[in-house]
């Protein structure tokens, strides 16, 4: 977007923006809370696609049914260390931070614990999940799965979803967490460059004629995305899908793809680990340094080349977004005001 | 290998042969029997890599000392459903067999369990112990590090490893096991191409000019192989590596790289889930089949494109590998029968 058309909002103005729509769809006060801090974080952080960008389409979804604001998360059955909770298509980022407390509050007692999610919707940003388990000391493995969006290798229609995978360990009373989609890049990512007449960095999807490309256009036509790593994407595509599935006696992506008419309903994993119950606990920060250093050690592609550890660039937004205020569209910024 | 050289060596007798090698090393017999079974196994399976080929440097590292056979995995620690292990370098087959075992229990115990096995050694093929926890009706998550052998992203020194990744759930009374290195290509596929002055199918890393290329010999010489999605993968085997570290107190990819000659004392994490347990486990069969049939029903790229699960091709080749025998070089056989 050009420069002109960004202004800067802080981040507490975002929040209550966020909040006061959500309390005019008649959320309840504090899942509107939950849900206005999800989605103001994830764009002080710089994930605007799962930020302010989403929020028009979250309310959209609240309007037409698919995402139920009154509904609250149902414990259906416990097994030891594991509980499975019927979403009820509540909204998913209050679902999925409670969910995240529960697998805590299990790792508390556990050592570890597995809440599985049923028939809950998006979570927007999974890292989101993964920051707040590492806040408070614990690992954090978790998922979800989607709609179709994503080929299988050697399939030209879209049966397996991108289902994003986040894991996150503390650190610096902070956190590294990887958050990624299976996708080699996202739709938005590939409409964004579309726009703008640019290509794709490498190769992000197959063309027409099944030549690998880095055109977005050529991509988007054929509706043929790369799954990360080939082959190897597809299969833990196929794997999380399923995991998340049984676990949660919930929907797969057919079965969300089958059933519904918008992404929802979809299922999810969140594994919390309890470090803090570990001997070796008091000298991680020790051990995370000094991979970290070595990790940051090598020689260099080029003296752009950055070496972040995944999470480290969030980081950076973060504080400078904090004190400059959040860059938004001013006329995305104007549409979520009149919601 | 050109097929005159080919002979079929029935699984038992490969076994066999196996545990007299591992019991003339002085191997106690129930570890002898452990690791013959898991590398004949590996060899049936089609994973030859994994399997006799590399059971010439197994010996080679018990002569060196780097495995010790007459040691034995230790629990150092237990906190709710987490338990850390010191492998004590004792082989890295019957430790990762033994590691499954407990996590399995732990599972039973608690609904999911988690073994962290620091001081370990090379697990062969990772699929192993998820086709041995999926047969037993739990699912798998479990991966181990590796010594340095990948580059991170924008890096051109491999400061990560492929820590290979493995997830299971038990299918048809046998498994859905996905197996794999979160490298693009192994180092030994690479090799076999080489030899043949053949090309990779797709890029498989970067040549000394910074481009991505299809040609072996380009990928061997600049010690730049590509990660799964690039920087994707780079992050996964770090937050990989990071877990396994610290929830077992061991060596990290760096502090193994650093202290160790070759690759021993690595670090491994086993995660059951008891399926069994869940309220929903009667219906699970029908769900994944739900699953697959749509899966396998997307439009192929070509006639000949597969769609298949992860692990199907193995139940095909091992069926045929049971009544055929198993292919094997011929002088290798030799070899083996010589150590």
């Amino acid at each position: 977007m050009p420069d002109e058309n960004l202004i800067r909002v802080p981040f507490d103005l975002m929040k209550q923006q966020f909040y006061d729509v959500l309390i005019g769809l008649k959320f309840p006060k504090e899942k509107a809370k939950t849900c206005a801090a999800i989605f103001a974080g994830n764009t002080l952080d710089g994930i605007h696609s799962h930020g302010i960008n989403r929020f028009p389409r979250f309310v959209d979804y609240i309007k037409k049914g698919y995402i139920k604001p009154q509904a609250s998360p149902k414990r259906i059955a416990q097994a030891g260390a594991i509980e499975q909770w019927d979403g009820q298509l509540a909204p998913g980022p209050s679902n999925a931070v409670q969910a995240t407390g529960h697998a805590m509050e299990l790792a508390s007692e556990n050592g570890l614990g597995l809440v599985a999610l049923a028939n809950t919707n998006h979570w927007m940003r999974g890292g989101a999940y993964g920051w707040q388990c590492a806040q408070e000391g614990f690992a954090f493995i978790g998922w979800t799965n989607t709609i179709a969006n994503l080929p299988a290798w050697g399939a030209k229609t879209c049966k397996l979803g991108n289902n994003p995978l986040v894991i996150a360990i503390p650190y610096q009373d902070e956190a590294i967490v990887l958050d990624m989609a299976l996708s080699q890049f996202s739709y938005g990512k590939m409409e964004d460059l579309q726009k703008k007449g640019e290509e794709l960095p490498l190769p992000g999807g197959f063309n027409k004629n099944d030549q690998l490309s880095t055109i977005p256009a050529e991509i988007l036509e054929s509706g043929r995305p790369l799954p990360i790593g080939y082959w190897k994407g597809a299969g833990l595509s196929l794997l999380l899908d399923l995991l998340a599935t049984l676990l949660s006696a919930g929907l797969s992506t057919s079965a969300i793809s089958r059933q519904n008419k918008a992404e929802y309903g979809v299922s999810q994993v969140f594994i919390a680990i309890d470090l803090k119950q570990l001997d070796n606990f008091p000298v991680m920060e020790q051990t995370i340094q000094a991979v970290l250093d070595d990790f940051q050690s090598a020689e260099k592609v080029s003296p752009e080349s950055s070496l972040r550890y995944p999470g480290q660039r969030v980081l950076i937004t973060r504080e400078i977004n904090k004190i400059k205020g959040i860059p938004v569209d001013a006329g995305l910024w104007e549409q979520i005001k009149n919601l």
